[in-house]
Parts: structure tokens; sequence; C-alpha cells
């Protein structure tokens, strides 16, 4: 194999859940570097409001893998569907989007995923643009080209219909929508998380009833948030959000647990699949994974802020938490923004009685990030690390 | 209750398969009288060339009856879906329409169909009229409005599922466009053979989905052909054309099984309901059935072409048949037109050899309806009784 396509294969790869097909993949790039023509790549994305953050920058680093290969990466925003919603009002999660909502959600899309994507090489588009000109005719005939029973093999469809949940015909449209997107710009590629495989793989089957070249799959792992468990995701509060200060995203990279350090490395930072792997021989022979898991937070601090902000940092950092002997391991407090430090005590349960609790406050006893709090009326806004007396530390989530 | 509402719903009711429901149907009757605004009925008709036979006529006839209460009749051609076929090319059954094909079907129709329902009181409408301004947006909006699990119950559906044979996502779509027809014509009453009882309830629901008054559904058997057993159809050759010579029409009538006379006077004359009971109480008393059918096949003669035809009929058939000792009760042979009388008589099976069978017809001693054939390469085009010697006869169905 070519030099240049063999290292192709090997970044497109990179943290990669699945590819339908390699084969396909291989011949897509070898037939583009022969014609000189650039392969399209379509991510679709919501039309609502996002913060984005490391979750999301997983798939938004593998377009930009495509685009440093030269190949052409079309953003784009699904706006038709939202800004239809569920009109029969039954539905209650989908809210119908203005044009003017959709337009403003999409510029706030822009200004941050331009931290990530090269945005001279980066069409966006919006679905409605086709969406809006097919008539009824035009949509029997797309759904003239699937069947009801492969609909109802996607995982959740499947579920519902068996728990006897009800799924309208049009939750049936919205996956032969998305694919139709496909068909209408005719991709080469469509990259996704991994609980998108089945609508992508509906583009593909649609492609090919369209008698096009059928799009390869690409799907990428769902990456979970700081907590270690549940998928990274604002409402879960387990987030870090591409555009907050050097401070809050250092002190919530180095608060994920030591499993997630080389997994975060693969699917969120350009660090060498080479030195991964060395990190991970470092940390099985015994280094502390708290000084790799400081070159994780530092190397994502550079990337959306500087390298002189990584450094400080992570000397505020040090000097914070590290050498007043906190413990890696703390119970965690997973409060609302806006307790007061007297709310927030009782939630931590520390066995001390209301009069106790004040008597700490007063006596400069508890402190949140080194600050001491005496008022116990203060309110909590923002915060890491719960200190009660001399020895009693809670991690904080604030959401 | 008022005597004119008992007397319409005396007359609507009769032969009715279902009626859903009732009191809705009676509601719907007084608020009429009391406002004076007639109530419209909907019947919906495939856009393909037909020939109009009895089968067809039993709707029709209940259409009839709406139209001499004072109400508005729409006939309904479905030449949207007809002219949209199956996009896909799988569906072969589904052929594709051209809107002049659309046009001339439409008009071969009405040419039939005034001979049963009054014309100035008809509204021909084609579905087009609102289907062809919808766009995707308003398909979704449809879409929403049914689920998934209530459309596959349908038999046929859910039939298909089980046994693995593919739905595809475009035939949910097309009950519901016709649903939607009552939704734009805001129909009072829908009526359909039994085989379209849940078509027509999806057009209840989804008015009721719409905020409007639900349609009431009236359901009509589907009346059995002339073999007795099957659902009348031209292609199953049991049929009894409205088109068809008073001689042909007459014929076909006399030969219908007896258990069918009473529900052909029902289902498809308007021959009251008492003297209807009256007939089947003779029989069973011992008259002879053939003299009451004689009654059914006149009155259908009188109805499509005059009493006078009826009348010649009548006299034709027992001077060929009656008077000339053929039996009640032939073996029926189902034969293609064009056949020759040599293949007719080998397929008779009548246990004589080739060469046996040359000689019968040299000695002039086989006849189809008293008319002898010599020539055994003669070509069977059509009649009604053949005769092979002296007494064996065979009722012939030709198609």
């Amino acid at each position: 194999m070519d030099k240049s396509i063999e290292e192709a294969m090997f970044l497109i790869s990179r943290g990669c859940d699945e590819i339908i097909n390699e084969e396909e993949l291989k011949q897509k790039l070898i037939k583009s570097q022969k014609t000189g023509k650039p392969l399209t790549i379509k991510v679709g994305f919501d039309p609502t409001a996002p913060d984005i953050h490391l979750g999301h920058s997983v798939i938004m680093r593998k377009m930009k893998h495509f685009q440093d290969l030269g190949h052409r990466v079309i953003f784009l925003i699904g706006d038709f569907t939202g800004r239809i919603g569920d009109p029969s009002g039954k539905n209650k999660m989908r809210k119908q989007l203005t044009e003017e909502e959709v337009l403003i959600n999409a510029k706030t899309y822009q200004e941050q995923v331009f931290k990530i994507l090269d945005k001279d090489k980066t069409v966006v588009e919006f679905n409605s643009r086709w969406c809006e000109q097919m008539k009824f005719s035009d949509v029997l005939g797309l759904t003239s080209r699937y069947t009801v029973a492969r609909m109802l093999e996607r995982d959740d469809f499947t579920k519902r219909y068996k728990t006897g949940q009800p799924i309208s015909i049009m939750e049936f449209l919205y996956p032969l929508t998305q694919a139709y997107d496909s068909v209408a710009l005719k991709t080469d590629f469509e990259l996704g998380g991994t609980d998108q495989k089945f609508n992508l793989l509906v583009g593909r089957d649609l492609m090919r009833e369209y008698k096009l070249e059928p799009q390869v799959v690409i799907t990428m792992p769902l990456l979970e948030g700081t907590d270690g468990i549940e998928k990274m995701s604002k409402s879960l509060g387990n987030y870090v959000g591409i555009n907050e200060s050097p401070k809050d995203m250092y002190g919530k990279l180095m608060s994920i647990p030591d499993k997630l350090i080389t997994r975060y490395m693969e699917l969120t930072t350009d660090i060498p699949i080479a030195d991964i792997q060395n990190y991970k021989k470092q940390m099985e022979d015994g280094s502390n994974p708290r000084d790799i898991k400081s070159i994780l937070a530092c190397e994502i601090v550079s990337m959306y802020h500087s390298e002189d902000d990584a450094r400080m940092a992570s000397e505020e950092f040090t000097r914070i938490f590290k050498d007043r002997g906190i413990p890696d391991d703390m119970p965690l407090l997973d409060i609302k923004k806006g307790i007061t430090i007297f709310e927030l005590l009782k939630i931590a349960n520390t066995g001390e009685s209301s009069s106790q609790l004040r008597r700490l406050l007063q006596q400069g006893s508890v402190s949140i990030d080194n600050e001491k709090i005496i008022d116990q009326n203060a309110v909590v806004e923002s915060g890491s690390i719960l200190k009660i007396g001399k020895r009693i530390f809670y991690k904080l989530q604030i959401s």
C-alpha cells in the first residue's frame, strides 16, 4: 500500500469505534489520490443551542483529521426537522424552533467549532435547503425505499414497540430524512457517535437505493464524563466545556478517574499513539497517574487556550491542592449552583448538628478551594473542593 | 324518535355490515334535519380502469340511498397515489398512471356510475387537489398523528410483518393519505367494503387528531360472485357487469346458487325488505327457487336496461333452457375464451377417446346454448351450456 494512504488510514482509524467498511474507505482514499478530487465528509448536528464540550470534540477532531488530509467537511445543521418539532404536540422534548432561533444557534455553534475545525475548509449546510423543496410525492418516493421491519430493528424502536410505548410514524421519517441528506450531498463518509450507527447505516442503504456509491460509516465512541461513568453531558454536570477557563478546565481534567487518562488522550488530543502507549506502560510500571493526568490536562488547556495558560493553571492547581495534603480520593457531592454554604454542609452530612456546623463556619474551619467561608448564608456558585475542619474533604460537582 | 329519522336510519342500515357508530349516525341525521344542512358522504375509488359490476354496485347503491335522503355524496378518485405508484419500482402490482390515464379512467367510471348515482347530486373529487399542495412538513405533521403500532394492527400488515415479508414505509403513508382526505373534506360518513374497515377507521381517528367531528364509518359486505364462493371480481370471471347485455345479465343471475338469492336482493336491488323476507319464507315452504331467482334477475335487468328487456331475456332463457330438460345442477367448466371445441371436450373429460369425440362432433351431437358445432377447430368465445350427446350437460364459465 502507498505510504500516504497507509498514513491516512492510520490517522482516520485513530480512536474509531467502527468503520463500515475499511476496504471501501481505502478505495475511496486511493481514488481521491488518483483523481485529485477531495472526498466529502458529512456530519450532522442538531440545531439546538450547544455548549460544546470535550464529548462533542471527539467527532469534531475526527472531522479535523479529514480536513488535514485535504478533504471537504460538511458541517450539516439539521434545521428542517428542528424547525418542525413534533406537530402533534405530543412530544414535549421535541421543541419547535423558529428560523431565527436556528440561525442564532448555528452562529453559536460556529463560534465554538472553529476552535477545532479549519474555518476555510468547512462547508456549513442546512438541510432545509433540499427538504423544503420536497413535495408529498418526493416523500413517498423516499419512504418507498425502506421497510418498516428494518426501521423497527433500531434498538430504541424495538424496545418501545415491545413495551407498548407509542412510536409515531413521523419518527420513522426522521432517520430517513437524515439519510436523504447523504443522498442530496452525495457524501463519501458520514461520522457520528456509536449511538448514531443505525441512522448512519440507513444513509448508506438509502444511497444504494438511489443508485449512488454508498457512504462509508465511521462511528466514534461516546466519551465518558469526568465522573468516569456516564456519557459526558451538560445536564449531568460531568463535562469539560471547550470555552471554560484554563483553571476550571485543568481542575476538571485532574478529577477524572485514572483509567480514563489514556482514553481522553486518544480521543480528545493529538498526542501520538506511541506516546500514549508509553504513558500507559509508565503507569503500569508504578508511575504516579497524577503526573500523567497533568500532561493530559496541560495538553488540552494548551489546545483551547495556550501553553502559558496551561502552565499557570498547573502551577495554581499544585499550589492550592497538591501541597496541602488533599487526598486523591474524596466523596463526591453533586449540588445545584446557588445553594448556601449552610445547606451544603447539611448535605455533606458529616454527623455534626446544625449548631456545631454554625460554630465551624464562625471559627473559619470551612473552605472551598482554600477560601474560608464565614457567612452561613454565603451562596455557593463554583468550586471543586470543600474542606471541613482539618481532614474532611469533599469533591464538589456543581451544576 | 322522529319518523323521518327512523326511516332514514332504516334505509341507511339496509344491508350494512357495520355502522361505527349508530348513535353518532342518528345525531348527525337529527342535526342535519334541524339545520337543513346536508351531510357529506365520502367514498374513495381507485383510479384504475373499472368495469363496474354488481359487487361495486353494493356501495354505490348505498351512496344513492344517501342521495335519496338529500345528502351530498363525494365520489372521490384517489388519483394522487395512483399517479405515484411505487417509486422504488419494487411493487409491480402498483402501476404508475399518467395524469391522462387517470382522467380517462375517471371518465369511464362516471359513464357507468351514473347508471346508479344521481349525476346532479354527485360531487366528483380528485385527492391530488390537496395532496399536491402538501409539503414535506405537512406530511410530517400528518405522520405525527398516528402510531406505528396501530398501523401494524391492520390484518395484512400484521401478517406480512410476522412472516417477514417486507412492508415499505410508504405503505404506511397510503392509509394516512386516504384518511387525510376525510380531514380535507370534513366528511360526515365514509362508506367502504368490510375489507376497508381499518382504513376508514384511520380516517375517523385522524379527524379527531385534527380536532374535527369524527366521521361515521359504514361498511358494506363484499358480494359473492355467481359461483357463490369467491368475492365477485372480473379476474375470477364470476361477475355480472352493469353494462352487460340483458341476455348475459339474466343468464348469469339465473346461475347463482339458491342461497344467494335473497342476499343479492337485499344488496343489489331496492326490493322492499318485507318482500325479500316473504320470498325467503316461500322458498322455505317449498316454492321452486328458480321462480324467485327469476324475479331477482328480472329486477336487475330492469334496473340497468328496461322492463321490456327483462321480459324478453326471461322469455328467451325459458325457451332455450327450461323447456329442453336442462338440469338445475351441472358440473362447471372454467375455461379461457378462444380455445377450440375439441380442446373443450377434452377438458370436459367424459371418458370418450379422441376419435370418439371427433365422431360425436361430426354427428352433430355437440352443442353450446343449443347451437350445434361440427368443426372440431371451431373457437369457443361465449356460451353458458355445453351439451354432449343427449344427457351430458356442463355449465360453462368463460373468462
